[in-house]
């Protein structure tokens, strides 16, 4: 179980633990694929404030109240980075005094604060970063990254979700919050940057082309493919992330004054 | 032949034709790439301003004169974009009445006028730009890409070079030296300026990674690999290139406006 019952420990196998109740709060992007994995191996309950039960069931859950959803043994909100803090409020009076809450943000020190923040000194806190989605995950999930800060949880506990993410094919990074951070506002929140910038430049497949120029393309729809909201929150809460942005830009324009010192110098045809 | 000395016709199956001589013109990175595999079908004779006899035969060509190099059926300068003007003016006297140039130049609308320019009008001209190198073509030309302009050729033998390079396994693009440059702009010298700029602002392999990142590194190295020479000429002698990586800026600083004007509404913790 990845509650903190005492009941049948979840083997590395990854065996079927449908005693374990687990809580999706909301039913976007990310959690239609989590809950589609979850249902398993879990009993999987879905608060969605649009209350689309035939589109839960169709994936392997059940439509519950946000109560019944805060009342599992694990509870994963799944909402807009920018609505995290009102939903930890909204369910912390809601949890089990023995719950765990696993966050799945794209950020982590800001989600973090707020978890420390609002949630009952008993509850356990688990940090993840699942670094997919419906377009790299939409068949498997073997390969795929997911970073984990065990901020406020038993070593039992932790190593038992750990070797269930492994069994599931995942590759599990150990992190803090400000590591992951720093590293993603370069290799996420910089790439997406990149990619939306394409895109606004307008660029798409030409005859003429490169195998470079043919990444750059694959990488702008992989990021359009992602909403803007999680491309502005990225930005807005990750606290690294707007400085890499302008590291980039600058280092971008220093090469094109580089470029354009060395046109002056270009002779007249 | 791919001279035009009316002997035996290139068969499509790129059979050996050694009595074609062809000359090149430089030893560079391209250059000895080039030998390499043209010395596979023809006599080719290099000149290299260093005389590196050693190197050039074991590429399986021999080291010549200007002027023999010069004197070949098909010349091939394989030389900077900024040097080419210059070489085309020292060897345009040295050329036979029936011979090919071809230059294997990364823009092609300059070189074009260049060649009209200095070479005599009793010489045929065939652009050329051979999108791979060194790295995407060391052991294996299979899929590489070739983009041909035949600017003052006949049917027959701009048909027959044609019909070679693609018994060699490449795939040959037609085109024009504007249509050309227009597309490379984009393609491969603002692929180039994204590079040069993820290389300025110090990217480097980092744990918490994504595969879109990973593909932004390869594309840092791809293009690292290549001069800084060859990187300014791309935009020095591209009429294109400088607008297309303005525009491009313009495009990434609308979007970290963008981000920076919704960071302003965020809210205080």
């Amino acid at each position: 179980s990845l509650g903190n019952d005492g009941g049948d420990p979840m083997t590395p196998t990854g065996k079927s633990d449908r005693a374990t109740r687990i809580g999706v709060i909301g039913l976007g992007r990310f959690g239609r694929l989590m809950i589609r994995y979850l249902a398993q191996d879990f009993t999987v309950t879905v608060f969605d404030r649009r209350g689309r039960s035939d589109e839960i069931e169709a994936l392997g859950g059940v439509l519950g109240s946000l109560a019944s959803a805060s009342g599992c043994d694990v509870v994963i909100p799944a909402v807009p980075i920018s609505a995290m803090e009102e939903i930890l409020g909204q369910i912390a009076a809601l949890l089990r005094p023995d719950c765990l809450v696993v966050d799945v943000c794209s950020v982590k020190v800001f989600p973090v604060q707020w978890m420390r923040r609002w949630l009952p000194d008993s509850v356990a806190i688990l940090a993840s970063h699942p670094m997919f989605g419906p377009d790299s995950a939409a068949t498997s999930l073997t390969g795929r990254k997911i970073v984990l800060c065990p901020e406020r949880i038993e070593k039992a506990r932790y190593d038992k979700i750990a070797s269930y993410l492994k069994s599931k094919g995942l590759v599990v990074i150990k992190s803090t919050p400000k590591a992951h951070d720093r590293q993603i506002a370069v290799t996420l929140a910089l790439t997406h940057f990149i990619g939306r910038s394409l895109d606004e430049f307008g660029a798409k497949a030409l005859a003429v082309d490169t195998e470079g120029y043919q990444r750059l393309l694959h990488t702008l729809e992989v990021v359009t493919h992602d909403t803007w909201q999680l491309f502005a929150d990225m930005y807005r809460y990750n606290p690294y992330a707007g400085q890499e942005m302008r590291d980039f830009l600058s280092a971008a324009q220093r090469i094109a004054q580089r470029l354009e010192t060395q046109a002056d110098e270009m002779p007249t045809f």
